[in-house]
């Protein structure tokens, strides 16, 4: 290990990543050709991004250790945000025109946010529309590769968590199984969001989709399986049929499962699927929210049908909590208890190892069975029972870690509930305490929608600059959970 | 210790605390004659406390392990609340004539919670009025008791965090100490009341407190120190002059201090509190919210002075933070980032050692410290780093310890939340979810008051008979630091 941070080690890598955007980009700057669009805003981006990448692979690279990897996932995450904002500002139409909105949407995206400044959809080019669901899919892919891969053997990692589920397969052990593992995940994770494309096209062709077109297909498709939620429709997922909605249900759950489990059912073994305590927990919460909503739309007599009251409770409840961030309706019309419950879901995420944000369910699920081991160890100070997950027992470095990122996660909102609130104060904003809460929680989550005037059918558009330049650091802060940035500002970090 | 939990040791520990609770309930039937205000509210509970006090105490008992010690502040604190809701049955006045109402009230009490179910204050007796105060200097003492006696040596307690801030004087580990170290707390609390009763009839004397009688006086002397709440007048201290304001300022940050640092400070060795940092953290956490609240005031133009808009703000952040619960404006009626930062302080709490309620500020001391150095070993994984507070090392079981209070705390408030949206729901009481994390927080964190309907000037009467019941529950579990409680409901405790 060198004995400072190797800069040139980290934008070595980064120099890579910025050279592999150039080609997401330039499929863009196809697509706007085919819609007959202005193609400056894809290869303005394009080409900077290749020439920055190029000339940043030149530097001499040595191997990365945990400080460089720290940085290289900081840097990445950031320059993708800024290259990202660049199609929205050469585009230059509406709310993204404005720089502070156009990084916030392409921040918003890379980090499968969803949280939006757009104003009218209309405005804007189909193929600028589709760079937010790019943005989100490859933010996607950036953290299926970034829990096996990067973060290996990092204190940080989601990858214990994903190891602790998958019971000793260790396949995020050695560095040619972490490139075969996140080449494998990448390959299901883009043959997942294939099959939705197929599906949808299917449900429009048999008739029960009659606005889904291609466009829709492959935009919805990106930021589903993404568990990410940019639509570029006004009314999100409200937009189409029961049918799609269903459909997308089902995607949103397979986007926040372990992609490793997805694995071994694809190989025919389910049984780590069935057995396994994380996904029946994670199941379980969605439900037990689910009819806490459904209860309380029944009684508010908010939907005519069952089915709409049970297909609006579910697809929301598992939006929220897959962190995907779609709506089908406006909840923000709701009422306090099936707000609050969406509030608190946003808390939970989906499984380690998934495309989703947020705190996870495994980490929750290690803290509950570790309560209950302290209630027991408490009347017994003598006895020593392991924590386990599915039979595994899980060590008692990953408890303590689980404390740490769930604790740390919720001081970061509520410190940043407090700014929001009163720089809204200064600004002259009017916000309700709650809807501050919601939009703090669902930017730095990595949520998108929350409540009041950034809810599902509203926009992030009314905070002032300062907030939504702090909203766009905390979002940065939340995908890469937290540790990469933070460790950047102790100064041990640059000292030898 | 035994193999199986001895009910009888508990039982028999509960007999003398019954037992002496019959003298402060004589006490009250004193004061009752000299109002010429019926007696009878307080002699037949006396009676009764006497009798099982000394029924139990007659059962053999034998040294208590931490499940019998566990059971007895369980029980102890139920069985007082129970006892101590009879005056208000008996006298049978207004809201507090209902059952529910009445425990609500008394374990609100014991508590040191300070949330009320009293519509109209006028109505109810002198005597009764004062037994709510009462009850909570009772609950002050007894958990400063807890802090340095019988929860000493179990895991669950305030005692090593308390231990941790005054380095090693083990005033706890040694039986004959224990008993020496809460008499000479207990003889502080009771001189710092005694003192807050002289300083209120001064300010009357020379003019500056004209409503001030001795009454009030005692009234608001007892549930200051206990940092409690629970005040005769309908307007909380609002009733009272500035000058009364600032001196209960004072009293409310003395009683959150550590008593131990106070010993100190008594004896001439003012140095200790100097160089706490626990100390130094606390004041500057009530310092940072004070200057947010006070600047969203000014921004408001809230109050007509800056005296004015510094004490207000200043009074009511020490009231939430130390846990007191006073109020001299109805703070509900400020703007969302007032409000939301009195929200917030609710979960911080005064100094361990003092007699607040909350999560403490040593903990989240110890947390963040522990944040801090797990930045550094995130980038020399190798490093061994002790944490270190008031240049002691914290060990790592009590770092543990302070996450596993902290997120437990947390969640169950969260849980209390759904309780609390999801039966107004169903009872059709109208919530905002604000308010009900407002109520939720201030219940299960024994603060006091919240906003909405239950706020500082309001009553929590309004709310379901099952949430006042679930909140009832939850100010038990919170005030002894749930462990206690929730032991009792896993099979291991009661099996051998
Ligand atoms: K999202
Ligand atoms: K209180």
């Amino acid at each position: 290990m060198p004995v400072r941070v190797d800069v040139r080690t980290s934008a070595n890598l980064l120099g890579r990543v910025l050279t592999a955007l150039a080609g997401p980009l330039a499929v863009l700057a196809v697509v706007a050709l085919l819609y007959r669009e202005p193609v400056a805003p894809f290869v303005v981006p394009a080409a900077g991004s290749l020439a920055a990448g190029v000339g940043l692979s030149r530097l001499e690279r040595d191997d990365p250790g945990p400080r460089e990897a720290f940085l290289l996932v900081a840097l990445a995450w950031l320059s993708i945000a800024l290259v990202g904002a660049v199609p929205f500002l050469v585009a230059g139409v509406g709310t993204l025109a404005d720089p502070v909105n156009a990084v916030f949407e392409s921040m918003s995206g890379i980090t499968t946010t969803g949280a939006t400044v757009v104003g009218s959809f209309e405005i804007h080019a189909r193929s600028i529309l589709l760079w937010r669901s790019v943005l989100q899919w490859l933010g996607g892919l950036g953290i299926l590769v970034l829990a096996v891969g990067v973060l290996s053997g990092l204190s940080v990692s989601g990858a214990q968590l994903m190891e602790t589920e998958t019971q000793n397969q260790n396949v995020t052990k050695l560095t040619p199984r972490i490139a075969r593992t996140a080449r494998l995940l990448g390959g299901i994770y883009a043959g997942l969001t294939g099959l939705l494309v197929l599906v949808l096209l299917v449900l429009r062709l048999v008739g029960l989709a009659p606005n889904m077109t291609l466009y829709n297909a492959v935009a919805h498709a990106l930021t589903t399986v993404s568990t990410a939620g940019f639509s570029p429709e006004a009314a999100s997922i409200g937009a189409f049929s029961p049918a799609v909605q269903w459909v997308v249900i089902v995607f949103m759950l397979v986007g926040a499962t372990n992609f490793v489990l997805i694995y071994f059912v694809l190989q025919g073994d389910s049984s780590r699927l069935r057995e396994s305590e994380e996904f029946k927990f994670y199941i379980g919460v969605v439900a037990f929210a689910a009819v806490i909503v459904a209860g309380v739309l029944a009684l508010d007599g908010q939907f005519a049908t069952t089915e709409e009251t049970v297909r609006h409770a579910l697809f929301n409840v598992v939006s929220i909590i897959t962190t995907t961030g779609y709506a089908t309706v406006d909840f923000d019309t709701w009422s306090t208890g099936a707000r609050h419950v969406l509030f608190l879901g946003m808390f939970m995420g989906g499984m380690a190892g998934s495309t989703t944000c947020s705190i996870k369910t495994v980490r929750w699920l290690v803290v509950a069975k570790t309560f209950r081991r302290d209630l027991f160890t408490a009347i017994h100070p003598t006895a020593v029972v392991p924590v386990r997950i599915s039979g595994g027992a899980v060590d008692e470095g990953t408890i303590r870690d689980s404390y740490v990122f769930i604790l740390a996660s919720i001081v970061l909102f509520a410190a940043l509930t407090v700014f929001v609130v009163a720089d809204a104060a200064r600004a002259g904003v009017e916000i309700g305490e709650f809807a501050a809460m919601g939009a703090a929680a669902s930017t730095f989550l990595n949520i998108g929608p929350a409540f009041g005037f950034a809810g599902p059918y509203g926009s992030y558009e009314g905070f002032p600059v300062t907030t939504k330049l702090v909203m766009t650091v905390m979002m940065w802060i939340g995908r890469i959970e937290i540790v990469p940035v933070l460790v950047l500002f102790t100064p041990s970090f640059w000292r030898s």
